[in-house]
């Protein structure tokens, strides 16, 4: 069967998009029989992406909902660059409007979103959890109420923090982030024993108290262009500890994202690009 | 403004096509403003591809003219998995009919094809190249006439062969092709002094006299899933060693191609499949 797709990409972070609130694609990929989603995702052999975002009917009074399988076949809560490529889909398809509220159903529960007249794309990313025991670490709460402690990699003692964003992230502050030795700090972070479940970590240059530089060491992944949730939890440690204010330029090595913690009791919102690729036509 | 592409693949080796006849997009390419070729090949920003492939019109009484990119912007000559993407492309648009010769117009030359009823193309490849002056490397033709010698790699002693098709190859004999430090070896062997303008790696293992597995470094660019040229110059050694017959199965890490060298004074020949992915429009 012929099936229409979009390809779209936040921060070289890729999806290809299926509207499939009219058709049966739900159940096709629900079932990916033959290994069909890691196949799509394939970059020889198939479209190529990050994962598949289909567009279902909400049960539950959003506008939509949104379902997204990494290309592995697996199935995320929730995806910061995949809601951003969501919501610039149907904003080019003219289903949205600028400047309202437009809640999205998914996985991790209601995702409240917004796009501006400049095509940014905001999302409200939840409360950050920083309780050792929630996120979980064995770092410990700090007078600045984050947790920290060091950690000796070889010759060095690195200082770390942590936040959740509903997943586990590590913060390392470094002067020069291209002098470091990523592959080896990432790979001996990312399981080091301080995180029971393992983590992402972040390293993270302070230009100035608006402007930081990260890279991303994902959990399971390696090196990725961007993390969405990574982004906020370094945003959320930098603003508890002073370095930057409570909103700042995140840079990282896909692009630029704003965040904001405006209330530290409140939500985390996160603002970027999501761009249309390319639009196909695939049997399936 | 909006092009249509088609997205293509063989053995893994993928290619965006565009029918480049009645548009001025020869000139667009042509001039790769702004790294517009990497940009479209780029997996995360662009459609995703290992290449570009133009379709033109030929001068030269030839069926048309196929213009190829690599995804850095530069020009091959010719590329077997590529060559096969175009049949299929022509076969698909009913362009040409199963079982005659359809030549193309190549950078490299006119270089003869066609498809058959299974929609296996075969592509004549030309005449192997054997003299170690003209490969080059520096092996020594041994009494069956193949460039031959050994390497020390650490504690291991290596027979290697050498064979051209218009680019260099070295040829391991190998017991268990998964069993061998392939990254150590194809990095060493690569940039050996043996091959003055380095040299394509081919790790073999026979299975019987018409079947055999091939593990490919490709000079430049490291593991990559087949080798057209390469398996051509795999089953020009084996064939002249007497450890297959003139025709066998290459298995390569993307798949099957068949070869086969009729007549030691003439061309090889290779046959394989290449498959549409998916159609798309751009924005170019």
């Amino acid at each position: 069967m012929k099936n229409n797709f979009s390809k779209y990409q936040g921060l070289g972070n890729d999806f290809i998009i299926f509207d499939a609130r009219s058709n049966n694609l739900d159940h096709l990929f629900s079932k990916n029989k033959d290994n069909f989603i890691e196949h799509l995702c394939n970059r020889n052999f198939g479209i190529g992406a990050d994962g598949i975002i289909l567009i279902l009917e909400s049960n539950n009074k959003c506008f939509v909902r949104m379902k997204i399988y990494n290309s592995d076949g697996s199935e995320p809560e929730m995806c910061g660059n995949g809601i951003r490529c969501l919501i610039a889909f149907l904003n080019d398809n003219n289903e949205i409007n600028e400047l309202s509220e437009i809640p999205i159903e998914t996985k991790a529960g209601l995702i409240l979103t917004s796009i501006d007249c400049n095509e940014n794309i905001k999302v409200n990313m939840g409360e950050p959890i920083l309780s050792p025991l929630d996120i979980p670490t064995k770092l410990l709460m700090n007078s600045l109420k984050v947790p920290n402690g060091v950690i000796t990699l070889k010759d060095q003692i690195l200082n770390v923090y942590a936040a959740s964003m509903g997943n586990p992230h590590m913060i390392v502050f470094v002067n020069d982030i291209e002098g470091i030795p990523f592959q080896e700090w990432g790979s001996f972070l990312e399981k080091h024993n301080t995180f029971p479940n393992d983590t992402n970590v972040h390293f993270v240059e302070i230009i100035d108290k608006s402007n930081i530089k990260v890279k991303v060491w994902e959990r399971g992944c390696g090196p990725t262009l961007a993390c969405g949730t990574g982004a906020c939890a370094c945003l959320v440690v930098t603003s508890k500890l002073g370095k930057t204010l409570n909103n700042a330029n995140v840079y990282l090595p896909g692009g630029k994202l704003e965040v904001e913690w405006p209330n530290q009791s409140g939500p985390v919102f996160m603002q970027g690009p999501a761009l249309k690729v390319f639009s196909g036509e695939i049997d399936i």
